[in-house]
């Protein structure tokens, strides 16, 4: 279990790090979108390794093929499956980690829990599974981009550099500007030259990813269980290294009192709006038309350049030696996950509306 | 869509707040289980109406009745279902908000939605509906508790008030103690002198409730979409009023180093341990046996004692005035709440693991 | 599990032949929908047990209640739960039966997958849990009707007594005019006859019901797993006592060749339509707008009034003798179950073909 | 919607007949099973068509690839993705058929329902797509293997010439040693002539394929809706050109009475049986331990070797031309697509079974 996501726009994913091939089966794409190849590329390569100095530099080409579902460079309503092949999955040598448990890994508890694991760069727990992601979002994201609504995301955050200014003051276009997608680019700066220093130190650092949702008509979400920021969550907590999220006032909104926190509605131009937004442009799990945001928290990535104590299958003392080439902060390379995994929620929640009413 | 939860150990609720009933269908719990009645009675007294004078005076009895799928005292493997009736939902008047649409409440979503509403006490959006979750939740706590899992919880912030202590540093039954549910005497004094006062100045306002799962074996989780905190943080954000969740080292662990942030693995008396617990119990989306806790952020509840501006369905301006009795802060009484969906899904996730293998 | 169906019109069904009550919870019933509770009554007084000399003489009142989901007469897009209390259910005595495995009922095989079992009156294997699919049925019946969709079904044969005529040679609504529910009134006599017969021999015997589904439009169905019938199939062979499913040709169909089975295309009136339907209404597992039929096979009834021999729990040879007023032939009750089950399914299906195109 | 099968051990297909592949992510495999690769090939080769002089004679090689979730020969409990490429879809010319509707086919239901769709061979709803199945199914006997569980299938019918004999009656692996694989030989001669004789005709002709499960520990299947038949019965309505399925008794059982159809429970050697078997293995859509044995009706192949009258999308007349290699009677080669989808039903309903008790 857990390799399907969605309910009607649903997809289905599968591959290890080192295996032959990662990939993803969409079901439930209406027919008739037209498949634009190239944006799905250009998404790719915005998560890609190797794409600046500071992200690993590990080199794979990710270039995707579609093997079924799309007739004519349209999709037909069956399943479209996408293969990403992995370039060069032979004969490297993981047997220094074969058997030992990585720090904040998830070794152990593939283990425990299944008593066998592929080890090679953490099998199915690495994040090289969020390129099946990201190709999925990609038909996601046109198919949302028909109806006229965005999901975009930037880097809020790297360790304590805080970006203060609110989505709304910023013009998120910039964020593609600079290598680790902060739309402000003086803090942009300091924060190539944090994780660059992180990197020197062979270490590295968390930071914050901010996701904006425009164009969504209000009434997507599923009353109770499966409102919107509720699988709007899961699916940002379903990301590797994520540790949090929080959606329009989020966790500091609990400091203020209720007068403050509401959001007046009024008419204009025969359009319902709130005057403030603390809502998040989501109300008792279902969207009012507002723009929709929220922030995820990631740790820092757990493989560092260092030497860490642990121990081995047998429960012996083993020394884990940092090796290889890795991402010193995951949040560059995140954001178009983010925004892969809002497009997939919007998506889904955009045809589940569609049984609303008679 | 939207009224069912779970997977294996599934659960489906129903109910309006001014309906006839609310109640819940709990289809997968194991057979063999005794169903304390007293347990599930004892767990909907902590989350009813009227229990101190910080929640809402309103009164409602909150029984409830076992109607199917146990027999003799033990369930049987069919659906479980409880009822509970609504004491006196007859000829109140709420022909005051019939039309309007309250500020920061789900009243313009589901009209946006539907097109029709229950107007009365906020339909199927009021937090009336958690009945149903404690409810289950209690059922699910007895399924944990023959398994020696436990799932507590208790109020870590109100307002700005916030319990700097972690729970491993306090006596979580202290919580129970005292009507706001904080586990540090002198501070939940100040709470609730805070939630007094707020009442007094007929506003609301937000706070934080810490959750803690202990006795859960390694193995729970799934991995990719289903990662045991992913579940988790969506069944935390389906609760009326949740703007955000984190787990272990949560938003504040963005700022550290991995060097710091990564928990040393060592072998103690044959069980597998980590020297701390930043991941918060959950490794790659799987426990690993650590205790497992987490934050969930509760926004100042939206219906206040005082005027606020608003429209229409027509789209006139109206105000809409405090009516009614409602809890100046919704953290004491959500404690049993964030439990019980904690319970569920844990429960769920155990069941789930009895496939990993051959 | 197992007592979920659907996948957008979505039911969940509870409840024990003796317990306290029977129910169904309908999650995804688009808003807006007219609920007539006159009609759903009038479909479960079709089910009723005692409704006349050839059904069982037990009396039960089948009265229902909506407890939630509809607001002044109208669907609101939220659960709709329907209970039908069980009017008397205290004191009768099963002990003559709680040990012991009756032939061919789900004695053996719940205690055999539980460990535990409600044994009386067959518990939740009790075909009294149909009561709860007819109430669903009913108000997927209404929604169809919206949509101009009927779902009828009759009887066909009893024993070895055969209805030649095919449903488009009949008018179907005379089979409401006789107590078996067959639409040929001579043949209904015999059939009457024979169950009557086989009644007084203590006996029991089985029979075929013909469903007809009408008004459907070209284009419902899933390719692959979840083709039309496919679904319809399960829905019937999920009803108690059913061995058999066939839809359009059925089984007789393998005997042609395909120069006479095949169906072939023409126009008229801009609809395009078949000369011909041993499809049955499904090409491909899709619906092609003409008429949608079946027939569904019932082996006769395990309940006899006869002693025979058997084991009880402990492995002993053990007497069961027939006691209590049982149906000697299914049919006719299970008339409206088999159409509440296809409206089940035609309204699920209509509704998840809202999601195929842009 | 319509491409994925099962609840625990859950399988998603994708692919069109003349696309670039097809194949099957199948998600809840248990870990630890050995995956024996030249089996699945062996299971491949039994469906692939040219096998002999009463299938199509196409050539297509039916290899597969491995991409996921096998790790040193052995499954990890992570998503099993199966490719088979398509050997030679280039080039081939579709233009005569590219906007007919073939007579019972799926082309006009297809364009009904997506308003697009793969002309070539039939694109999703092809027969082709059963190569997946059985891919999946392979792995799911290796489990069942693993448990003592066979399910074996054969022909026991090919227009009129129907075998008398029972299950029991007959060596089920004399099936393999002809073309027709029907295990009485003399009568499997007959089959072949008369294959033989309707594919000089132009023609083709139905069929019924048995098929036998056992090895099935008593307690498989889930209550109500989810009932083992109704799963079996809907996987196997679900395979291309099935009109009908019946277990047990079936079809004939309506006639008998209930003293002579019930199944005396009695007990050998710790064992619980039943002297009889018309209720084909299931009680209450239970296993109880006995062989599960069922019919699946297979109606003449659409596609003949002669001119037939229909319409085109514009709504003119034309004339559909038998062109190609294709099967006169599909059941030879359905054989083991009716064990593939037995299988799957089993190896998922066997996992669910693990949550039965405490």
């Amino acid at each position: 279990m857990g390799s399907s996501f969605g309910n009607i726009f649903k997809i289905h994913t599968y591959g290890e790090s080192h295996g032959v091939a990662l990939g993803v089966v969409i079901d439930g794409c209406p027919a008739g979108l037209a498949i634009d190849e190239s944006f799905i590329q250009s998404e790719l390569d915005r998560r890609k390794p190797g794409q600046s100095k500071i992200t690993t530099q590990r080199k794979e080409a990710d270039e995707f093929e579609i093997v079924s579902g799309v007739f004519e460079g349209k999709s037909t309503g069956t399943p479209i499956s996408i293969i990403i092949r992995n370039g060069d999955q032979r004969s490297k040598d993981y047997s220094h980690i074969a058997d030992k448990f990585r720090p904040s890994h998830a070794d152990y508890t593939f283990q425990a829990k299944y008593g066998i694991r592929d080890y090679r760069g953490g099998g199915r727990s690495s994040a090289r599974e969020t390129v099946a992601r990201v190709a999925a979002g990609a038909i996601a994201k046109l198919l949302l981009k028909h109806y006229g609504i965005s999901c975009d995301a930037y880097v809020s955050q790297v360790g304590s550099l805080k970006l203060e200014k609110s989505y709304t003051e910023l013009d998120l276009s910039e964020a593609e500007n600079n290598i680790v997608r902060c739309p402000d680019s003086s803090l942009a700066e300091q924060m190539i030259a944090l994780i660059d220093e992180t990197r020197k130190n062979r270490d590295t650092i968390g930071g914050i990813i901010t996701g904006v949702i425009k164009g969504t008509p209000a009434g997507l979400g599923e009353p109770v269980f499966d409102k919107l920021h509720a699988e709007l969550g899961k699916a940002m907590l379903s990301i590797n290294a994520v540790k949090g999220f929080e959606y329009g006032s989020g966790f500091e909104g609990v400091k203020l009192n209720g007068s403050d926190h509401n959001d007046a509605f009024y008419k204009e131009e025969e359009q319902i709006k709130t005057k403030t937004n603390l809502s998040g442009g989501i109300q008792g799990g279902i969207s009012n038309g507002e723009d929709i945001y929220f922030n995820v928290a990631f740790k820092p990535v757990a493989t560092i350049m260092q030497d860490q104590e642990s121990i081995n299958e047998a429960g012996e003392k083993v020394t884990v030696s940092g090796k290889g080439r890795h991402d010193p902060c995951v949040v560059p390379r995140a954001v178009p996950i983010v925004e892969a995994m809002s497009a997939l929620v919007i998506a889904d929640y955009l045809l589940i509306s569609r049984s609303n009413r008679l």
